[in-house]
């Protein structure tokens, strides 16, 4: 017999989940449309060639690749992997935008402002909050090189957790030039620089040690590692330190980074004046197409982050004749419901959320004609309805209203249909009354009337 | 240079497109809960085993298989398909379903009635309104035998059709069981039942001759595929001419078929009075695992369905240890989608949609704080307000504003900075005002007032 569980790292959404994932999937697409931005949707599959190579050589190897289908399967005379696939599952929503944007260039305005909330797939080792299966929820814009579009993507994440209820995240900001004139500064050779990023994206994970160890492990010198430290460490003091923590940090920096930089810094921190911004010279993230402004969000208490994003100026050419700027967040569903979830964060409303406004029972076979009409008609009147599928005894009828947190069932035996009327139940309170079916809405609306 | 279209029989959703596909499933989600169904989702990916040899030997073949990864992927060892792959995509929702009811058994109560909208992906040959990855929408009850839930079923998909538009659609209905006794009759030996199903499900496409034929191809004697044919020619003429045409078809079968069966599809008709609901002997459903009730919604001018389902009591027993009756129903939202554009179904306010109210513009470098100001004012007061991103001519901002269809646009000014109002333009109207800040929302929700 088949195993009963979803794939590894997968999982299924009972209704309940669904209920609070639906919630938080509502305020990030009211927020976003808010903010002019407009909905795409890409295929969940892509053709192996267009994920290649975008997200560095650890992200290569966490793309869910196709098996090719009938005679395309040349199983006897394939010799690597990229024989055997042609389609790859979506590991991100910023590559399939980069695409789609290079496909439709003439029929997109000049700046293109779109969201996008759908699942990608990695075939990371799975973990507490990781999981191979997850939702983004993207929003980018593109065609301009404006810190304009950095300041409202930040405001526009912002305003969301505010509205699902977070009061403490932090907007980690950097610009992956920061780090490249740092690297410079200590010393990493160019070709090493992807190295680099790659073991500073750690450092809140391995901390930097752990991180120095990497640094070694992939050919940089102990003096430039060392260096690298130091300014990080300098960065870290401030943090803890200071209180105008932003100026400090870019003076901190002026020595090392060039004014363009700095100022555009300083424009996003201006421009999105209610975003709790703090700038840090060594976040790096993991993925290779940014080429500017980078920013992630934290939580006191999740490792990890909800969300990122940041420039990726060079990423449309990689798929067109033109180079167009572009910028984007990425707001991780997953992480932002765990967090929600161990701090009770979700409304009532949805926490406690029914299947059904009212159950209408079955008294008898011949009555179940009678039964179907009276649910059709409270549907028709804006009532959620569920209808118990078969005759039986009203006791287990009632309990299992009961068990699926139904608040009201109506009872339509001989007598009610005799009279025209219905029995309506109030679970929750044991109180019931005798009513005009026309009666049923406010009452089922209104409980305090007959409870 | 990689190329920039979606993979072959996959789909990029515009803006347009997206909003068009996010109005039809608001509504079938809202005809779904207003039945008492609720949400689940379930991962995209399943473990191979859960999917192989539940939708028949063509469903096989269809199926998208994911190469397994790492150091399980031994290309060197591999000779056949199942060692290069563990995982596959979904092929429709009613597996999984079936595989979360054998595995929640102990939460999820007695009668689960779900429903799920979600992707499917198959590797089908691509073909107008054939894609491979496509939308399902499934609405299922699970644990009762009762002819209810095939009415409640034909009842909600019958309410969303009409809420959509459609007038003209027809549920055809039939019983698995219909099939065998009439296979039976015909003398298709048993092992040869499910080869007869296969071809007698391409009646539409390829005709009674091609069906003939393929009956044959498959092993079947010539004269029960004549005989086979010669009862649902019976049918064809009673649906063309007959005016109490269920009634007929029924009587046409009581020496052909058990009265249990007659009498489930009687009810079916009787609970589900306002169903456009037509018998249909020849209805034989390609998936293999259905074994009672067998539906399928067509219009006049669509090859192929809307949408069906069935009874598979057989299913949930293939996961678990017992037998749980369950039947459902699967709406095909591209399959929708194409008959509402080519009808021109879609309200107004859908089809003619704006990615926001109004644009605030930028005058110049020193102004842009200001200008997200106004636009943050006017986002918290509830409109749905874009920034053009960076300072240009107000011409070729106007112009931007009118290419992606918003209607206002609001200028911020020196002259408006220095006495702190807003110049508000009605783009369509060409008049335009200078204005309070406060008094934007009423005029943009208004806009008689100012054109």
């Amino acid at each position: 017999m088949a195993s009963t569980n979803p794939a590894r790292g997968m999982r299924d959404f009972l209704p309940a989940d669904v209920r609070k994932r639906d919630y938080v999937l509502r305020v990030i697409k009211q927020v976003y449309e808010s903010y002019g931005f407009e909905p795409l949707e890409t295929p969940s599959v892509e053709n192996l060639e267009t994920l290649m190579g975008k997200y560095g050589d650890e992200g290569n190897q966490l793309v869910f690749k196709i098996l090719k289908r009938g005679e395309k399967l040349d199983l006897a005379n394939a010799s690597k992997e990229s024989d055997l696939s042609d389609l790859a599952l979506r590991y991100d929503l910023t590559v399939p935008l980069a695409r789609v944007v290079a496909n439709n260039k003439n029929d997109l305005p000049k700046f293109f402002k779109r969201y996008q909330i759908q699942p990608v797939w990695r075939a990371d080792r799975p973990a507490k909050g990781r999981f191979r299966e997850f939702y983004q929820c993207d929003v980018d814009a593109i065609g301009s090189s404006s810190m304009v579009v950095e300041a409202e993507l930040l405001s526009a994440v912002s305003e969301i957790l505010r509205r699902l209820g977070f009061e403490d995240f932090t907007i980690r900001l950097n610009d992956r030039r920061v780090l490249t004139e740092i690297l410079d500064t200590a010393g990493v050779p160019d070709e090493l620089h992807t190295d680099a990023l790659v073991a500073i994206d750690k450092l809140d994970k391995i901390g930097s040690e752990g991180v120095a160890k990497e640094l070694s492990d992939r050919g940089i010198s102990d003096q430039a590692s060392a260096m690298l430290m130091e300014i990080f460490a300098k960065t870290q003091e401030i943090h803890n330190q200071e209180s105008d923590i932003n100026r400090t940090i870019v003076a901190n920096l002026i020595n090392i980074v060039s004014n363009e930089t700095l100022s555009e810094l300083g424009q996003i921190l201006k421009f999105a004046p209610k975003a709790p911004v703090l700038i840090d010279p060594s976040l790096a993230r993991g993925l290779s197409y940014y080429t500017g402004a980078i920013m992630e969000i934290t939580v006191p208490d999740l490792a990890g982050s909800l969300g990122g994003g940041g420039r990726y100026d060079g990423l449309i050419g990689m798929f067109g004749k033109e180079q167009i700027p572009a910028c984007g967040f990425s707001l991780g569903l997953e992480r932002i419901l765990v967090v929600m979830e161990e701090r009770g964060m979700f409304p009532p409303e949805i926490a406690e959320s029914t299947p059904a406004d009212v159950m209408v029972t079955i008294w008898n076979e011949e009555t179940i004609a009678d039964s179907l009409k009276l649910a059709n008609e409270l549907r028709s009147q804006g009532l959620r309805v569920t209808l118990y599928p078969e005759p039986d005894k009203l006791g287990k009828q009632f309990k299992y209203a009961d068990q699926i947190n139904v608040p009201f069932v109506c009872i339509l035996g001989e007598s009610e249909l005799a009279e025209s009327n219905v029995t309506l139940k109030n679970l929750r309170s044991g109180e019931q009354a005798t009513v005009e079916q026309s009666e049923i809405v406010t009452l089922v609306r209104l409980p305090e009337k007959i409870a």
